[in-house]
């Protein structure tokens, strides 16, 4: 398992975030949830300590811990005070190592995943995302997280305990802290901590992409959702920096493309942005709108045009616009270089993605050297491809 | 006007609050909402410069700003990096002196804060909220924000900018600045940039507290969700302090009371929470529920119980709980003093509130001073007083 350690200056935080390999992707057919059940059942007891005394311990240091699925990885994070790290290790291997995982503690987790899939009712716009998202890429990593009722129902406490067992493993985990940390300190430390420690989980195998184009749900909501997703570069490609800096004329800072023109100028929308993910082996471009049943039409067709003319000639990124995206990402690296938290979760990230983690001055530089032309060069020969777009609302749109 | 600025070390970047005595409170009758318009219009244009114009002079030098309206003031917020400080002070002073406050912009403006009150439909939780405080506090403290259709049409440009011409004055305003900043030179900066400017604003005047009790409304959402709110002692006053780690043994970290009673050991719901706000002359504690409907009347039962409990004998706090509460509230300090943001508006907030600004290491000594017998003899005598307690979803509840 790589361990990267990154000494900040001026802070007296320290923040952990360790990868393992046990997302939402890894739930095996018939058991969908089984990850969204770990990620509460880590907090809820391990070590031979109950629920209450785990909390406890970590309060009892002013420290805080927490555990969420993503699509590939378990992520569990602590963010704590630098001189305390060394009494914190032992209570996280814990958490991953020796979960309690009992009954009890099963069903009440059981109940919180039910709750959390009824209450989507009343979040359309987190629906309208994943519903984007199931249909545009290809299984498993289309899927929600949450689980399914039927997958949730059929997890028993073996299931679940066999199911960490055999992907909490240190081939495929990653491990990062950042802040007030002493590196040789916590190393020595962690190799103790994970003496025994041994093994590979198996990786999920992809599946064709999903159907994309469009759908539409019904949804007697008073607002309108708008999904767009399309391809993008993986992070570790070079024209990942190019799309980056593209996204951000359409969406950055406060004078964005989409901001000044769905939403200031014409003022039809409440919400409207844009964003890039690069992963491993796939990127996405992800737009969205919220606006009113009146507005809907009038809004989708503007961002599209919008999305449209980056990549046209008329369209192309002036270089005021240029100057500007340069200067917010360079500025966004500066501010996020002062949250232990923020550079914890990217060190974990870059390792994931790219196999190695970026200096926040390696990735200054990498803005840095990308000049006016290549970057319209690139949205020039830019195509969307084939693209997903989800509306959630009273009526549907035409595309 | 009070002007506070707080070198941090070991950061560049640069954070500034702004308030300026035009909260909702000032609203006239009849136009209520005129605060919400000139939060909005503040972002569009000042200075001669278009909206598009300003909005890229602050992404120009990497910075932000924000305005958003409280009860009592308009917050300006700043973020930037400490050595384009003297470059976004004049561009601030604009948005507050010279807004140009357009008719076009005013009816974009409009069309949103109409579509922010529609909004509301799909979010219950703000709705619970905000019946809740409207029924609890006195008027005109007790509104939401939002503004009422009516009176934001009836909202025309000379009622906004003399509202606005009538408000943002120095006497009542507070200017705080924190983070890698030089205090002499941004001192001198803004006499010259705020010469000529004078006047106070007329304050709100402040009714009887409202009806209070138990309400409910129905709405067809899949989840239900329960608000209480009762008062509280004052940010200045001796207590508040002993209420912040009360509320912290309820509900702070990740062994607080009614994490473990209502969601940890029965799953009865997704979320609990309580929290406490001491303001300049009145205080709250709240606490929130969000659960299933056949679940909601014994959340609501064992909430109730869970707050009556800690105020009697067998209740009382123990030393375990009141070291883990003090150890959470020291280690946020230290946490919140690594963010420039979080310094600065914590600082206009404590001038607001209190006169003047506390140092990280003054309130850690006021946390550090209390006693558990001092703690336990608070809570032994607190009683919670008329409270109010707002429930929405498909049915109402025993109180």
């Amino acid at each position: 398992m790589p361990l990267v350690i990154e000494r900040m200056e001026g802070v007296r935080s320290a923040a952990l975030t360790w990868l393992l390999p046990s997302g939402c992707a890894t739930d095996p057919a018939g058991i969908e949830g089984v990850s969204t059940l770990i990620q509460e059942l880590l907090l809820r007891g391990c070590g031979g300590r109950s629920s209450r005394d785990d909390a406890d311990a970590f309060d009892q240091i002013g420290g805080s811990r927490s555990a969420s699925v993503g699509t590939y990885a378990m992520v569990v994070g602590a963010s704590m005070l630098g001189r305390n790290v060394e009494k914190t290790l032992p209570l996280l291997v814990d958490m991953v190592r020796t979960p309690t995982m009992d009954e009890e503690s099963l069903e009440a987790s059981k109940d919180l995943a039910m709750q959390a899939i009824d209450s989507l009712k009343d979040d359309p716009q987190e629906r309208a995302m994943l519903a984007a998202r199931a249909r545009h890429q290809p299984s498993p990593i289309n899927r929600s997280g949450l689980g399914t009722k039927e997958g949730l129902e059929a997890c028993t406490r073996e299931v679940v305990m066999g199911h960490w067992q055999a992907h909490a493993l240190p081939k495929g985990s990653i491990l990062a802290l950042a802040g007030d940390v002493d590196g040789s300190a916590i190393e020595s430390q962690m190799n103790a901590l994970l003496a025994g420690w041994v093994g590979s989980a198996p990786t999920p195998k992809i599946g064709p992409v999903g159907p994309r184009g469009y759908a539409h749900e019904n949804d007697p909501s008073a607002q309108v959702q708008i999904m767009w997703i399309a391809d993008a570069p993986t992070e570790a490609s070079p024209d990942s920096i190019l799309e980056k800096l593209l996204i951000s004329v359409l969406s950055g800072g406060m004078s964005g493309r989409l901001f000044s023109e769905v939403r200031e100028k014409r003022g039809l929308c409440y919400a409207v942005s844009a964003g890039y993910r690069g992963d491993k082996d796939w990127g996405t471009m992800t737009a969205y709108v919220g606006t009113t049943p009146q507005r809907a039409q009038e809004s989708l067709d503007v961002l599209q045009a919008e999305i449209d003319r980056i990549t046209s000639p008329a369209g192309a990124v002036t270089a005021q616009e240029f100057q500007r995206a340069k200067i917010g990402m360079k500025s966004s690296l500066i501010f996020s270089g002062e949250s232990s938290g923020a550079r914890a979760s990217t060190i974990a990230a870059d390792i994931r993605r790219l196999g190695r983690p970026r200096s926040l001055d390696e990735m200054a530089a990498e803005v840095e050297a990308v000049t006016l032309e290549q970057l319209n060069a690139y949205a020039q020969q830019r195509r969307w491809g084939s693209v997903t777009i989800q509306t959630m609302g009273q009526q549907g749109l035409k595309v």
